[in-house]
């Protein structure tokens, strides 16, 4: 059976996310880690608790990986979706951080490899994006909308990431620019509230991994569509998801909606 | 304008749905109300509130509205839907209890006039009803899938209609039969959650006008569908938009789904 | 009967707060509308769907009265207190927008008859605020403290007075200055979450009455208390509690935790 | 600091809930693990990741120890109560199943060395049940009580013990008894909701380790207090609070609500 594994590279194989791949891909079936890299790792040494090789150069995991999940620091993208292209192995990039010619890198790849990348590998959050831009195409602006989020106390910046996201998932849905509608936060005497505008609204405390609400209230009636981080092995589980994805599809540039069919109502 | 706007009637228009129809009605631009029957209604009278005539029998109701909105008793569908078809005019039916033969005589007339009929006119639970389908269609049965309800004091039956609703959207999405999954209450020493099971839990309690919420709950993560009614208004609001919508479809049987463009992914 | 039946008054009896307090006056086992005034009111008409008469000077309403409601707008308040002690009759105010000398005023009035003043009569948000200051004084800063707040859009102000009001409480609680430790919002690039801050969040939408969440988050557990408002007669309703609490208790100055009997743990 | 550091030892110290009280109290301050005993150990071996003694017996374990935590079965905690009294040394009691002469037995010890004993260490639950019967007993049978609770997908009971727990406590706030109104599940015709009863509603699904939520619903408004368990540590660590406070005060029988100091209104 390990033969007909699908084998699974990593980048950033010492990250704190790097790590979590590697226990998800280790207790997967069907999957068999191939080896990883990290600038902080010594080649020759094994990665904790599997027999999978730290390798000395990106181009060697290329070569002994099926597919590669990056979870390594914004710079090297580019190198890595060249690599992936001479290698014709796929590849899952979830670095955050990335510049334009980063992507151009990852469309340019996306040619000759599959190349899967992210902001957030969470099944659920991805799900929510796509229903939150479903809902919002549906319902007219009589229904004001606003998005609620928390998490734990050492967050540093409000609203977070993927709140934004949602927010730039129900400004798409309804055919607006989220910066003109967006109110951050309110505070004082801020007048009612305008037609149209999508708000944020941010809590922090205790533990919270990640919690995100988005509420659509017309005057008689609420919908919210919300999710819950239970726990960090999430990230991982979805990246891993990504991968086996990645090794099964054509060459092309995906995101999280294409690996979860989210094609939804509207085209 | 008065020549130009939709003219709607209402069978059933001194119950409580078509009294808060006749307001919805009145009050909506581009709309206005054509008359009324009611078996408790004198003909000659006047709509409380409004000019509109009470009138006499359904084929002359039929004749002076383009439109109209049936919330009575079940017993007569049958024969509105053929006053439909004979006047060429569009119905909505709101009347819960509906037998094959109903529908039956519900889909004859869909040949010949535009008909509207569903269980619930909410928008946001339509919306929330289509989500589910989708959610559900897309998340594995690693992907606990539970329905909570709660509704006022005075509610007699448990779970809630809607409640049942929401889980058949879930089981149609997962391609399962609901009959054969559901778990309705959960009392005593149960074991483990069987897996594919859809649970529904139920909560009695004040004045709630109904709140319902579907939950997927995954090893890692929650995604939690839900809806509020606000007030009693919000189904008179959306049987006036099925009505609109009648209006302006060719002859055919359409639901709730339909007037809102639910057509979601996986088609 | 009529007899006993406590006899009450309304101060502001056609505004929007005093007309619903009538209608629960007039619906209440054991009171009888006794009389209102209102500066938009001419003497001698009666109240809508009531036989009781509008009164032309506030001596004549105290005097026909065991307790006034007071409802009326800012400015009279010290008139009214003065009117309460000549006639000895209770009097509860709902009034906003109270100074230093009204205040002052409703204390000396307290020495000779019995007042209630509150900001809010909801009973539920006023067991929310001792529950919330419990909460607090039990609970260390390794809690942190959030409020989050929803209202209709057609709210100006943010974060809601009643917010403001459980964060004052939790203060209390706690042995703090609200003003030395509240975050009103956030946005931006904010930092970790300071040790011992009192944070709020506002979502604005639809047609919300009033929620309130107060979320204590350690690093292990959440405790989250929370009132809705299910609709607007619940501040009438509180404050016809209050009037029937003036009307057997000694001559004092109270407020609604004293009405509820709110004195919870700490003495 | 080592002399004036108080001494905790463990019984069931290999157990989950064992191994985990000995992580939080080698990283308090203040508290220093002087050995543990469990009939998995090997006198002699140390404690995993410390360097406290797995030691021979139980009377030993109590002379080098201020306080004992036990979450041994049950069967031995009479005999644990006796060793707790000769060596004049506090005991945490957090096994569950419990029975009468145990409890003697525990009673007989408090009358010579402090005794703690819980069905559950959560902080934040054990404040739940006090502000749940603080509000039943504010709140007149004119406000319905229904409690929910979700867990992860293996739990096989339901309710939960600990929603049990919190119906017990808003039955004594009401002075009426919880197996007369209580309510554990509703499915089907069950008519209007009868005043007085308590109503239990369970959900299952994914790995959702515990959360608890306590309704008063009136007609105008709803009073909701809820507790979530972020991670399976705050058991452990209520078990260290309760050890600190029973090696400060004298001889007695406490529960987590004495710790926790949460004597309410009403006494």
């Amino acid at each position: 059976m390990a033969e007909q594994a699908l084998r699974v590279g990593i980048i950033g194989c010492m990250g704190r996310m790097g790590q979590a791949v590697a226990a998800v891909v280790t207790a997967a079936d069907g999957l068999v880690l191939a080896g990883g890299i990290d600038r902080a790792g010594n080649p020759g040494q094994r990665l904790a608790g599997t027999g999978a090789p730290i390798v000395a150069d990106i181009a060697g995991l290329f070569e002994i990986s099926d597919v590669v999940i990056d979870f390594s620091a914004p710079g090297s993208t580019a190198a890595h979706a060249e690599a992936a292209t001479v290698a014709a192995t796929a590849l899952v990039v979830g670095t955050t951080g990335l510049t334009a010619s980063d992507h151009a890198a990852l469309d340019a790849a996306g040619k000759s490899t599959a190349i899967v990348q992210a902001g957030n590998f969470s099944l659920g959050v991805n799900l929510l994006m796509a229903l939150t831009e479903e809902a919002a195409r549906v319902l007219g602006d009589d229904w004001d909308i606003d998005i609620l989020e928390m998490h734990h106390r050492h967050k540093v910046d409000a609203p977070s990431g993927t709140a934004l996201m949602l927010g730039e998932a129900a400004a798409k849905g309804r055919g607006v620019d989220l910066d003109t509608v967006a109110c951050k936060a309110r505070d004082g005497v801020i007048g009612e509230r305008p037609v149209g505008e999508i708000g944020f609204a941010t809590l922090r405390g205790g533990a919270v991994i990640g919690e995100h609400e988005v509420i659509f209230a017309s005057d008689s009636e609420r919908l919210v569509l919300s999710h819950k981080a239970e726990n960090r092995s999430l990230f991982a589980k979805g990246a891993v998801v990504a991968a086996r994805f990645a090794a099964t599809v054509p060459a092309g540039r995906y995101s999280m909606q294409d690996v979860l069919k989210l094609q939804l109502g509207g085209q």
